[in-house]
């Protein structure tokens, strides 16, 4: 396969780190990224050490910077790059404060009109306005982008938004590949796979274990999303409250905080990839944001029945010591060249991580 | 996808599981089996249940049916048939026992002569003499036959007889699934999704448990393969081993028979993905014939490093109460639809099971 050149949309944790999983893949080149302020293009190839060592530490989340403006649709990207917790620390804060990169009003016009020389667009943003990647989505087909787009989101629903739209990114020629991060991404591939010993699957259960004590900073967009999943909050309610707010329900919880039935797009991506039902899908886990530790093992535990009549669990396990990071933006990365060879080929509209799967 | 129409050489254990199998996939309609006796076709459809009943229990191996002929490419696929552990009981023996069975020399060639209304073909047939799978590739080609044929072979110097081939299965438009399988095939794939977390693959251990009794009979075929792969035995050896001598063997071992650093294609299969060296594939595992409980569990364990510097083990288990059959049929299917897409789509030549997976 020919190189792809790919742009991340946010430089928050998972941006950053995406673009530093890039380095040791093969055949990717980072040409664009940006953030609420700047942007930084460069055709022939990112110097990513360099926005690396310039972005670190110059990033953090104020209460207001997880709410995406009302008027992100219009604003180029400057919400989106806020809802990634892009703390402004004056003028020179985040991208900008790289050499490579430019202050801008319209990061993501900016990285439209240069589309034509990109392959692949990773949306590193929170969703935490549900409909925010469907309409940045939107906003690349209505200027005929052809390439792959990818996001990492969580919610279940959203699929649904893309799927609506699915008509429009044909036409442009887009392949949108949705949920390709840890879970749903990784962990939808797994399930799919594990299913294969069955005729019949009952049930599939996620359990992941996050500890971020080392990467809170950068991912407080994320876990302010993560919370909208706790009993007694919503999208809206989580999107509300101020970042003492969070503090205090982390306090509460002495930093960790688990996770029952989430709204997690697995269920959808595996029903529609033909593994089972969407309601035997549930998705659980336990985040803790004061240690580095996993406070639980992240496990996929597919149930189903066999051919020849007998009921089992297959299992898949990811090591303890392989971190939130590792395990999104390697397959991210993975999914977003599979979604390039689809793209190629002329396969576009919605596509799920386990649509990628063999197919079985 | 529309409709596959499949056949299935071979009518062993395997085959006639596959045969199982496949009433439980959507999509999947078998039109045509062979053993080495007979052939049954209808294009609109066997009936699976007559044909497996029919064949049930007739079907056992004598100490020549392990052994194929030196005439194999020329006796129109008899031997293929006697390999696979076909016992003749007289006349009526095997696939011919089914009233949709009829007599013939030339199982193989009566399947190539029907093959522009066959999708894809199951080579369900040990592989005992090493070139054997490639040669029947090579005579679809030769009557220009276009589309999909799998395996379950597990030799990894198949594949490079694949390989050498290759310009003649394109040629013809053939989509060659090798390996396809439990392992390789199912772990395979397995494999290459657990290296998902890691930058660089350091060993990927593949493990597995068989529990045989039940199937025995049926799998005689499998089990004289297995036993190339012991301490002191090659293909040679195992092929000329008289069943009386294969029973004082496996008396020797109590039924159970214990495997390391075997001949497994899983090695070149992962390294042609991209997933790892070969050489740092190892695959071992038990086989208990006397038993149905699996004597191990079945496990893929794979150990690298992530982005951040951290080495860990991923691991996928299979639970114990999942056959072989199962194990292997399920995922055997699945790479073969996943191959009518790619056929369909015009990618000819030889995959692998990990080149089947979303390529990250």
């Amino acid at each position: 396969m020919d190189d792809i050149r790919f742009a991340v949309l946010g430089t928050g944790g998972i941006g950053r780190r995406t673009l530093e999983v890039s380095q040791h893949k093969d055949g990717l080149t980072a040409v664009a990224a940006c953030d609420r302020n700047g942007v930084a293009i460069d055709h022939d190839g990112l110097d990513v050490d360099e926005l690396l060592a310039a972005t670190e530490g110059n990033i953090a989340s104020g209460p207001e910077d997880g709410v995406p403006d009302d008027d992100v649709a219009t604003d180029g990207g400057a919400a989106a790059a806020k809802a990634d917790g892009v703390k402004q620390h004056g003028e020179e804060a985040g991208i900008i404060a790289s050499e490579q990169g430019k202050p801008t009003e319209t990061p993501i016009d900016d990285i439209i009109d240069e589309s034509d020389a990109i392959d692949a667009v990773l949306l590193a943003l929170p969703n935490l306005e549900h409909d925010f990647i469907p309409r940045v989505a939107e906003r690349f087909a209505e200027a005929d982008y052809e390439g792959v787009m990818i996001d990492v989101l969580k919610r279940s629903r959203v699929i649904g938004m893309l799927d609506a739209r699915e008509e429009t990114l044909k036409e442009s020629g887009i392949t949108f590949v949705c949920g390709a991060g840890a879970t749903p991404g990784f962990l939808t591939g797994a399930a799919a796979l594990a299913a294969q010993s069955f005729v019949e699957v009952e049930e599939v259960e996620i359990w992941w274990g996050v500890g971020l004590k080392s990467g809170y900073e950068d991912n407080r967009g994320t876990v302010r999303e993560d919370i909208a999943h706790l009993d007694g909050y919503d999208i809206e309610t989580a999107r509300e409250m101020s970042e003492a707010e969070i503090e205090a329900l982390i306090d509460e919880h002495d930093g960790v905080l688990e996770f029952h039935d989430m709204e997690h797009a697995d269920d959808v991506l595996l029903e529609r990839a033909g593994i089972c039902d969407a309601e035997d899908v549930h998705v659980g886990g336990v985040l803790d944001v004061r240690s580095d530790e996993k406070p639980t093992t992240t496990t996929v535990s597919v149930t189903g029945t066999t051919f020849d009549g007998e009921t089992g669990t297959n299992t898949f396990e990811l090591d303890d010591v392989t971190s939130m990071e590792a395990n999104v933006n390697g397959p991210a990365l993975g999914y977003l060249k599979a979604g390039v060879r689809n793209n190629r080929a002329g396969h576009y509209g919605v596509f799920g991580p386990a649509d990628l799967m063999p197919g079985f």
